[in-house]
């Protein structure tokens, strides 16, 4: 727990690791590496633990190789095996073979993982005991370890000679159960447990639906190799639950504000161009009625209006799709009844908001045709909209693609596409007809 | 810990409470009593207790008074709350009424806290003892206690007479220290706790900013009065991030997929209103070059593509700022360098976009001015995108509102009108000084 209130005119030192790192982010890296080294090794170890990844890269290339080292073994290790992740191949070799064998050995296990794996995120260090060892005998280990590892452990693992999991023994059975009983008579043998190779976002909805506290980690032996916490998993939900709001718009989910821009170049600019062709696909529907807009110009004023409440409708429904996916709420079966939701929707917004346009396209340019071919146009539209609101993530799903990705972009050029057609072919047809008249 | 992977195909009773509620999520409210009614009580209060709001609802209408009445006794207290937080005020009281006097008081209080703060998402039951017990006084209390209350201790709360939390022990404190001692011995004094009216986001930053397991919440006064867990704390966590993403296109942050669209339609058609309002904003600038498009009915073509593309640029800005400050890693000293990124990246993405647009332009419709004059109009617009993109959220926040509320219909509005402004503004002035020549 902290020690106080963190206040930024406070000395580093007195801060939580959480607030330092907060001041490490910000400052020049040359400044946040000669802060750190003025740091006591445990705290600026623990500061640094809490880094974000692109910060704590950019200051472990400025740190000399004793520094480095002294860091790592000073990290719990799912942090130092972060750190190391983010060396290049031979300088982390290097760094890792001037560790401590056995640190190395633990450390280069948890390289093993993916980062984004419950391996990635699990704690290594957690208290196991075979079967056969009496409660008393349990205890008496627990008083003789160091403080930190066991502050808040409320479950002990019982593994099998090959380190399989077989149960779990709580604090409290260990307390209050005679001494002379052994973990195999009183541990619970219904331990839910996870991979190790489990995606993290998985993981994340694991631990929200059975709001567990704390979960052991299996290897595709059964042999327990770690523990995840939920308040190891906070930050992993959050993450994962808003990348979609950056995938639907076509941008990385990784980048961050303060990305540097040359890096946020190459990855936005790719979206953009598919963008730009989808656009030019949408002006190839309006060149087709140029000779329409040549007679009739003030189409071209309500032609935006038209495509742009479509994309402001059809993004409401994408939008809430995609998050109640991200929630983890939406099964594939519920999309017939959204489906069947929004298409309602489409229909009631597209008549109340045709009706407005029609009326304004009357009054403004004086032209009942106009109101009706735009009004007529917008329930079509918020119709095409809704739909494809809807079916493009659950169609990106079969597809086994991220429901996200860029689908913001696949719904406007719908929405712009079918408004154009829609408005600028409902014109051309009233002109002809009117024409023959 | 739930005994086994859970499947569809298993009678109800077998799965995990979380999982039975899935189910009752998904068929008919009548349905749904009838399967609630047939399970053993305690089991059917804890899948009550994971149903999703909405349906709770559904089904508290549904059920008898004595029937919800053995739910609630069933319930945890934070659950049983929050049930009856939907019910009206008359038949809330009616149902309080026929509670046990003490379970009554206990409802009541925290029924005071609004559901989004920590008082509403605590849980009102937790150890807490003076500080002159010995901890052999305090082993023997709990070896007495029920099961479930302490299964996940793993810290104690100390309070004065006043009730005010003056320090926590750790379990491993009381279990390995000397028997005779005191709490007040043996206690951290320096604990953190939270305040009981702190909003859930706020609440949901800190326990993901200092990776708390727990974090006791404390009234006005000081006094102890609940106890938040980090796996509480994770379903909130990622509904609040997410939230931004359905507030930027004019959504309720309530709303989700299968939400009746009766109450759908009153949330999103206003804020379709005021896209259209805006809308009409951008065709009355069109409007005052009708004259231009008339005499140069290609613009209408290249019209749509240089305000859509700064609408996708656009909203790449916005989105990653939203997400940065939902997920608190952007402070207001940021904003500054955000802009000044995004500026540079808006001028390259500009550059290029346009030069792209500036060919296809003339080479499309044989028209090297209207290249240039789409190109430049391009590059104009991604700039003024991407300012807007930083701009509107921190605005936003400086005027004390959701920085994400409708920002998206915001953003399109300046991209609108800014790219159709643009384009048709320097339109006119070619053909103007063309006329000239």
């Amino acid at each position: 727990m902290p020690e106080a209130e963190p206040m930024v005119t406070e000395p580093l030192h007195t801060l939580h690791p959480a607030d330092i790192a907060d001041q490490l982010q910000r400052c020049e890296a040359s400044e946040a590496v000669a802060e750190l080294v003025r740091l006591p090794p445990k705290l600026a170890a623990a500061a640094f633990g809490e880094l974000e990844a692109e910060r704590a890269g950019e200051l472990m290339a400025l740190l000399e190789a004793d520094q480095l080292r002294s860091l790592l073994m000073d990290l719990p290790h799912p942090e130092a095996a972060d750190l190391l992740g983010y060396l290049s191949g031979e300088r982390r070799e290097e760094v890792l073979r001037s560790l401590p064998a056995e640190l190395q050995d633990d450390l280069r296990l948890l390289l093993r993982y993916p980062e984004d794996s419950a391996g990635g995120i699990m704690n290594d260090r957690f208290i196991a005991f075979r079967e056969d060892r009496s409660l008393a005998e349990v205890l008496q280990h627990l008083r003789t370890r160091p403080v930190d590892s066991t502050e808040e452990v409320s479950y002990l693992y019982v593994t099998d000679p090959r380190r399989r999991l077989i149960g779990i023994v709580s604090m409290r059975d260990l307390v209050f159960r005679k001494p002379e009983r052994t973990l195999g008579e009183v541990m619970n043998r219904e331990v839910k447990s996870v991979r190790v190779d489990m995606d993290q976002e998985e993981l994340a909805r694991e631990f929200e639906h059975y709001h567990y506290l704390g979960l052991p980690v299996v290897d595709d032996r059964q042999r327990l190799v770690g523990v995840v916490k939920a308040s190891d998993i906070l930050q992993v939900a959050k993450e994962e639950a808003t990348e979609d709001m950056q995938l639907m718009v076509g941008l990385s989910g990784e980048e961050r504000a303060l990305t540097p821009w040359q890096r946020s170049v190459g990855r936005r600019l790719p979206w953009l161009c598919v963008n730009l062709a989808t656009a030019f696909l949408a002006a190839a529907v309006v060149n087709l009625f140029e000779g329409t807009i040549a007679r009739w110009t003030a189409l071209a004023v309500f032609l935006p209006i038209v495509a742009g409440q479509g994309g402001n409708a059809g993004m409401q429904t994408l939008t809430i799709i995609i998050r109640d996916m991200a929630l983890g709420e939406l099964s594939p079966g519920d999309g017939r009844r959204a489906l069947f939701k929004e298409a309602v929707l489409g229909l009631i917004n597209g008549v109340a908001i045709g009706l407005i346009v029609g009326l304004v396209g009357w009054v403004w340019k004086d032209s009942p045709e106009l109101g009706l071919v735009a009004g007529a146009a917008m329930v079509l539209n918020q119709l095409a909209a809704a739909l494809s609101g809807v079916l493009i993530p659950f169609g990106m799903k079969r597809l086994h693609l991220d429901p996200a990705l860029a689908s913001s972009i696949f719904l406007t050029t719908v929405t712009d596409v079918a408004g154009f057609f829609f408005f600028l072919a409902l014109a051309s047809l009233f002109l002809r007809s009117a024409g023959m008249h």
